[in-house]
């Protein structure tokens, strides 16, 4: 195959150990790419699924450590659920957005709405943990594009993932909480020319498009955590990942 | 950079004319690869924008030809669009999900819903005319498949793609309204060995994963209507994209 134009590459970064609080995640990944025979370049954007950059920011939480509140237990006991549990992501959530068969659909204080208000409890060594989200994943993930300009010297754009499902679709898919270095919306609109018509909206969540690329090749959860995508024209700048949730007065369902 | 295992590339497919009703889709791509100096190989997937899928099945709309009911207009009126386009967007649903703040969330007969039960205005030549989706998005998948099969001795999968928008998130995104060849979900469920938990549900859409990396390379509507995705091992079979489409009543927001 010859050179093509354009093509994107989406390149899964292997031997990626278990994350520890206070781990150094920009090591890691050099540490890892070495063993890879691969160099991070200027333009890649780095893919981080949201379980380490939690881990490695401390955001676990020790379910025997969490005193439930009565509110929390009822729906537990309805449901067949740890109450524990429950109460974590009810101190996550800012708001229920659905309390249905036993579901809770949250929106977290980053205006995130998710299941669980985005506790994970995968995949957390310890059996008596689970993962919240980072405080600030834009800021997570501008800390990372920075580390990365200060240890290598490349300029590259960051995405923090989380995987979460959706109405009306089955199959969960990998969306992008976090984002530094690249705008997440790219903005295509252009007034229609034909009378009578809308303007034609046509503003493209690129972020979440990354984030599902790179979901691609993470696999079984946590197996592979970080992702390089490679070859995408991003626009610098922005305002981070924040900018993709959708403002409540314009939200139909919400 | 070394060969790397497990990387996936997406290749944009240059040089697609404009496509008109009729038109030999197979042959319209194997030309312009060859202009590409590209093949297709066994194990691509081949991702169709839905717009030239439409065309090709000659599944275009005049407006002039349109008589707005009495809904319609009144629709039309108080929110300043053209009576005819709302006309068509009512045939082609079965089901009005939202209609607010001058939208149409619909859901279409294949089950799918989107703003505008997927009828499209932009980009199609006469002024006149709007796209509707095609009468069955998976058969047109599986055509197509069949067609690289027969012309070029290849097994791939074949997704077709369609630009909507999500609650909670601005921003559209690529999702698969027709798929042959692949599940398009891939099963990672497990049962959690912690007690007291859920059964936890790892069921990843792929194919809208899929169909979310081939819009980075799509660019502005239609000016890249093929991408070929290489490098993704999928599983073959699966009933089709309507895989994706949640029961009514597993929905919470339905």
């Amino acid at each position: 195959m010859s050179f093509q134009q354009n093509t994107i590459s989406i390149i899964p970064i292997q031997n990626i150990p278990e994350i520890n609080p206070k781990d150094d995640l920009i090591k890691i990944v050099t540490d890892a790419l070495l063993k890879q025979d691969i160099s991070i370049v200027n333009g890649d954007v780095i893919v981080f699924a949201q379980k380490i950059i939690s881990k490695a920011e401390g955001r676990i939480v020790k379910l025997s450590e969490i005193t439930p509140s009565s509110f929390a237990s009822k729906f537990a006991k309805e449901w067949n659920k740890d109450p524990r549990m429950v109460e974590v992501v009810l101190s996550e959530s800012k708001r229920i957005v659905k309390m249905d068969k036993g579901r809770l659909i949250a929106e977290t204080r980053h205006g995130i709405i998710c299941a669980n208000a985005g506790v994970d409890a995968s995949n957390v060594s310890g059996g008596d943990t689970v993962t919240i989200l980072p405080i600030d994943p834009d800021q997570s993930a501008k800390k990372l594009a920075e580390g990365f300009k200060e240890k290598l010297g490349v300029e590259v754009a960051v995405i923090i993932t989380d995987t979460v499902g959706r109405p009306w679709r089955d199959g969960l898919t990998e969306i992008a909480i976090g984002c530094w270095g690249m705008k997440p919306l790219k903005d295509y609109r252009t007034q229609r020319d034909l009378k009578g018509y809308e303007l034609k909206a046509t503003l493209i969540a690129v972020a979440d498009e990354i984030a599902g690329a790179a979901g691609l090749v993470m696999g079984k959860r946590d197996s592979v955590p970080v992702v390089i995508v490679r070859g995408y024209e991003f626009e610098r700048g922005g305002r981070g990942a924040g900018e993709i949730i959708r403002k409540c007065e314009d939200d139909l369902f919400r």
